[in-house]
């Protein structure tokens, strides 16, 4: 298999976008990415979107995206795996540049989700879960989110100041991401007196619906070099599934696919968690941060909550993570961000991330964590700045 | 890259299963082609799937689909380019195999169309379509297809008795197939009485509503030998796309992305279309076989509907064409059919086709051709036998 590199990253504004559809959501990320990697043409694409047909009630967006971006006869594909569907997309553009099938691939991912009404996005996201034994008896996913935290709680002791100490943290790096949903600090006063959504959930600890997309281009080193790109290679790729329904899985404080998917990528990479600098992780819920944290093995089980509070995730801190404000503060377009991850990820090892939210210790290193479902499923990433 | 194989094959009977839910019909194809194969594990799995959301409120079928295979863990994943969601599978797992990624993929395809009450099915279906610009305004896929059927009829003096004979000659085959969901004959008479959908096609003119699934195992050359199996290798697989929405393409009585798909096919195999001895071609509308037909190159424009009334592509013609019986007999579960018409290439290039059905010249070189939407997106492959 051939070393591969990223060589260009797009991505939107986040947000509420009334005024863009999916296909101008995609097209203006994907544009981005081409300019910023200066190539010129693709070989092919694959596009993450996890439900495209629930919230616009359009399918077949291969065809769609490379109609609207130009590219006449594009191979162009779709892929799906609920809300990690954009680091399926990653490494399915990884897989095929690794190939030799494919030189220039387009990886990108796009939701539109603010354009269905009522309870339309809650329906929408439930069947990522598992319809027919949890949605159909009442289950949402920031319920089955709060049965998680309520098991950890009760395991571990974790507690309301732990989940707050995520909030607080994204917040204020994404208060420094220009391309932030909701850039701006919060405190955990804040965080503690917003509504509840399902009990210990409250609605700051929730990422929010979101509108956007993001692109990535991947080709081989070798060209990398020829293009006079930073090399930014891909070491390492992990992909694992577990029981897409919670009361399937032996202990819900611990996320098994995670685990899995990052042992896959450490192994290819022939690194530990050790090697790595800093990390995107999947906080679709705060507590969602604290449980990856300690399937990646980075904390012992029931430790995670406690180094958040310490700081030693933060920009400054020792393993910091979702420097980009993660979902939580950026955004969760859910097809989106496992491409917006690696994009964050470029950009940290580029030292180019934007309003001082830089890591100062050049880092060399860095993990993208993107899960779908309550943990159904996960992607790992790895990127190595040469 | 790796030279690869087909070394298993799963496949339900099709119909309208109202007993079987969709993580039933899979799992049922799964294991049939796990059985076939003599497999013992699997490294990976794509699922093609066109819209599980729409048709009844699922998505994320990598994890739901590993886990009610009994899979734990499996690096799992769904597809999707509408009604060629099928044959993206299989290109993906192919390339996954080629990589060297992965040694033993499975690469599945399902759809449950008849869960979905009133208009569901036709308002699913149209997610295929340019949702803003065609089905907002009124348009389905009878209507459309129609539109290329009058076109075709204008353009080349194209009649309804060419159009009545690809139905009749499919279900002819169909009515051999005992996994077909309309396994019987029908008469040009029948045809032309049958209820008008969309002028001038009629509802024998058009494939059904169908629940099914279908399953293959891909791995090494080198594999499949141990394995003891017949080696069918794969020799070329093309995917291209064209603009989504019929108004935006120069000509619709033909179809580039067809065109475009079976020219990497075949350059990647060293073949032409003289080469190859029969096909499986998505015939969702009797026209779409004939526009088919022409956009391979395996007739000039406008000449193949007179080859399809002469006989030619009968069982016992000179270019055999869906001795399974198509979409139109065997019936088209959108998400299953790609991975279905390869079933069937090695059924035939093994001598496996059931009751009466095989091709007697011992055929070499199988071809499938598989589209998404009114040709969006298209996907080809080439089988032969070693």
């Amino acid at each position: 298999m051939r070393d591969v590199a990223v060589v260009g990253v797009g991505i939107n504004k986040f947000g509420e976008l009334w005024n863009h559809s999916l296909r101008d959501l995609y097209v203006e990320a994907a544009l981005a990415a081409i300019d910023n990697a200066g190539v010129d043409h693709l070989d092919s694409m694959t596009i993450g979107c996890m439900t495209s047909g629930l919230f616009v009630g359009q399918e077949h967006l291969g065809s769609l995206l490379a109609d609207y971006l130009g590219q006449k006869n594009l191979a162009a594909s779709r892929v799906e795996s609920a809300c990690a569907s954009g680091g399926l997309a990653f490494r399915n553009a990884y897989i095929e540049v690794a190939s030799g099938m494919s030189d220039i691939v387009m990886a990108g991912g796009v939701e539109k989700m603010t354009d269905i009404s009522g309870d339309g996005a809650t329906y929408a996201l439930a069947a990522a879960a598992d319809q027919e034994y949890e949605v159909f008896h009442g289950a949402t996913f920031p319920g089955l989110y709060a049965l998680m935290a309520v098991a950890h709680m009760e395991k571990y002791g974790t507690t309301r100041e732990m989940l707050s100490a995520v909030a607080v943290k994204n917040h204020h790096n994404g208060a420094m991401n220009p391309y932030a949903q909701y850039p701006f600090e919060v405190t955990r006063e804040t965080v503690e007196s917003s509504v509840m959504v399902a009990s210990p959930l409250r609605i700051l600890d929730c990422s929010p619906i979101t509108d956007g997309a993001a692109a990535v281009i991947l080709t081989t080193v070798d060209i990398a070099k020829k293009l006079g790109k930073p090399i930014i290679k891909v070491i390492g790729s992990g992909h694992a599934t577990d029981a897409i329904a919670l009361h399937s899985r032996d202990d819900i404080t611990t996320l098994n696919a995670t685990t899995e998917a990052a042992a896959q990528a450490f192994k290819m990479a022939g690194k530990t968690i050790k090697d790595v600098d800093f990390a995107e992780v999947h906080d679709c819920f705060t507590i969602a941060e604290i449980v990856v944290m300690e399937s990646l093995g980075l904390y012992p089980p029931g430790k995670a909550g406690e180094a958040v509070v310490k700081g030693e995730t933060a920009l400054e801190g020792s393993f910091p993570i979702n420097t980009s404000g993660g979902l939580k503060s950026k955004g969760h377009p859910v097809g989106a961000t496992g491409v917006a991850q690696i994009v964050e990820l470029v950009k940290q090892l580029r030292g180019e991330a934007e309003n001082g939210r830089q890591l100062t210790n050049s880092p060399k290193i860095g993990m993208a964590q993107n899960m779908g479902g309550s943990g159904g499923s996960t992607l790992v990433h790895i990127l190595e700045v040469a």
